[in-house]
């Protein structure tokens, strides 16, 4: 059986000057491909009748399913709807199920209905309506020559609601669709062209229903294993996964697919410990990374940034006298201020961070992007110097995965753990 | 003069099966948009030989230009180069100073090079090279039939290093783009249907070589009028952009092209002041934004993240009795913890925030969005009670802005200003 292949179409001129980031095209690849369906390719164009045909005639020609989201609201310079009505032959009727609900959702806001709203109730009657709870714009699927389209609001929250209610169940009762899984780890240490290096012969011997995709990012590469198994295969993925990981062991931070800091979040939860930070370079990034988690309350109550030696001072107890002699930047003072946030924040472990992040501030011996971490708990503290050099906000970001490493290991340290977290 | 029209083409797996979201493309249409490039469409496409051939073809019979981001790392699964190879018809040629380059920051790594590393300073002896002091992957620009092709590393540090400083100069250098301005404005208080009924009538008037643009964001909706100039055309764009300005007068929040921390930052800078933060459900969000600007040990010099209410009570004074009758999301709360912080960071202002952003944590009289704010300077303290309706995420970012705002609001009645700061 070969591959489902699907074309998502993304309508608006607001995607085009760059003004609004698409994460819809993201979010149906990753429900799509979970089914087993691959995407192939996203297109975004804008609110134009030309290109929106050149699109549809291109990705029929080349795909099974055509998702389009955008272009249905009640403004002049949405156009899906009558573009989409004139390319399969139809005409427009009012559909009263819809209408029900747009009356619904204006009686509750109390505003006046206009005209352009009436008309968001009228579809195509070639086409199948997708009952649209969440807004205004009912959804719509057309069927030609074996080929699904589907034809989606731009709002994220009506677009999934139309997807998980009926896309995904239109899409697997036509098509006999293979099992899709994936298995991802991330990396730190090794740059993405060594990590390939040491696991080269692993990658030449995979099965041809195994890829495995390299996910470079800031100080950390992840990589990626997908299977897609037809009815009768065996699965073979947690196998090469392990051969992997085996062979990049203490490389590997996590062998699930999850951010550093929710990985951070787990263990400390695991283990009913709390964290804290003091951060001057950072200037609470750190802080704001782990609290922008859901349920951040139970491993952290709070933190202090100490952009100035005075807050070093009067708040984390480090010596003026050793802040002259070595400097805001070392590691006396890091190790001062882990080891006071700990104690003053009641928290198991502490991150500090002082550091040099950019443009300006550099000097000889202390260039930019030369960051001093330490990592406390109430037996140790752990240091690393690192010398990044990226711009201020990349440097930011480095540093504070550098400082999540350093502890997520004196976690692993000093807690009793299966080979991996989570 | 006719438009003259890109297609930016990103290549990669990770963006089809959505573990990545594209933020490159968002960034290019921004950039090139501002200098009267229009971006006709973007494609996403994975690492395959058929698709990025099918691709390339339709975007150079649809447009001027063609970016291509993506797909040149070391490693199996990066397929761009040898296409584009064979596509222009060139041979692959070591490039010296890019080996110098990579021979670089793998000394600054002390890491061993690998042939593969050797191979990433190989380019098409047809391209002419886009030297990458950010990376180990070259970018390289390509002409064919007038029309300008460029290929850019998807790492978005180097993409936007290599696109600031050859990309743009060669496309204006090849094209007669006319002269384009922009003007912009950040207005909070009124939604984007609302503002542009206040102006209707300005922008039906607005000659056609000035565009209004709409830049909806969280809390706030920026305004941004283009001009595109032809040699012997006069300017009118501020003449309009005073028009606007003036009707939306109460609205807004600055006539600068500047974000609201930016903003912020050069009013403290401007009146010599220093700000701080005492941070409960932004968790150090605010202290985070403030600091990344470069400068910024002018204006703060530190923070207190009080997540929890014991570091409300031990480090901001905050009374448990308080705590305990009037509840940790509450306006007398707010106001003592911008009190103490003010005070505990020798500073001039202070920000305050303690809210529900969700997605627990809610109740009957205080649900998910529920946030109190309040900003204190030594004569006052004002406060804010907000109702937020979005996910977590965007709750912190509104909770941020309203913030901000409101320290504007007083740091302007309380210091003698020009019209608009900036």
């Amino acid at each position: 059986m070969q591959r489902v292949t699907a074309t998502i179409l993304t309508i608006g001129d607001e995607l085009l000057i760059g003004q609004v980031i698409d994460t819809n095209g993201a979010w149906l690849g990753q429900v799509l491909n979970s089914i087993g369906v691959w995407v192939s390719r996203r297109v975004l164009i804008g609110d134009n009748e030309t290109d929106i045909l050149q699109a549809l005639d291109e990705a029929s020609a080349s795909s099974d399913i055509i998702i389009i989201t955008g272009g249905l609201g009640p403004t002049k310079d949405d156009l899906t709807k009558g573009i989409l009505n004139e390319y399969f032959g139809g005409k427009l009727v009012l559909h009263e199920p819809s209408l029900e609900i747009i009356k619904g959702i204006f009686e509750k806001s109390n505003r006046p209905m206009l005209p352009v709203n009436i008309q968001q109730a009228e579809v195509p009657d070639v086409c199948t309506v997708l009952l649209n709870s969440r807004g205004t714009a009912p959804g719509m699927q057309f069927e030609r020559a074996g080929k699904l389209f589907f034809s989606l609001p731009g709002v994220p929250y009506e677009m999934k609601g139309l997807t998980e209610q009926y896309v995904l169940k239109a899409i697997q009762t036509k098509f006999s669709l293979g099992e899709v899984s994936h298995r991802t780890m991330t990396t730190m240490g090794l740059g993405e062209s060594f990590v390939a290096e040491r696991i080269a012969d692993i990658e030449d011997h995979l099965p041809g229903n195994i890829k495995l995709a390299y996910l470079p990012g800031h100080q950390a590469v992840r990589l990626r294993l997908t299977e897609v198994l037809q009815s009768g295969d065996s699965s073979l993925i947690d196998t090469y996964f392990h051969q992997i990981k085996e062979r990049l062991s203490e490389i590997v931070v996590t062998d699930q697919d999850i951010s550093l800091p929710e990985l951070i979040a787990a263990l400390l939860i695991k283990f009913n410990k709390r964290v804290t930070t003091a951060e001057s370079c950072t200037g609470g990034y750190l802080a704001a990374g782990l609290t922008a988690l859901s349920g951040a309350s139970a491993y952290i109550h709070g933190s202090v940034v100490s952009y100035d030696n005075a807050v070093k001072e009067n708040l984390l107890k480090v010596p003026a006298s050793v802040l002259k002699t070595e400097g805001a930047v070392s590691e006396p003072v890091v190790i001062q201020m882990a080891k006071q946030v700990r104690i003053l924040m009641h928290a198991d472990y502490s991150i500090a961070v002082s550091g040099i992040l950019g443009p300006t501030g550099g000097t000889e011996d202390k260039p930019v992007g030369t960051v001093w971490i330490a990592v406390a708990s109430e037996r140790e503290v752990v240091t690393k110097l690192c010398h990044f050099r990226y711009d201020r906000l990349h440097n930011r970001e480095a540093t504070t995965l550098q400082a999540l490493n350093l502890l997520r290991k004196l976690i692993e340290a000093e807690n009793p753990l299966p080979e991996f977290p989570g």
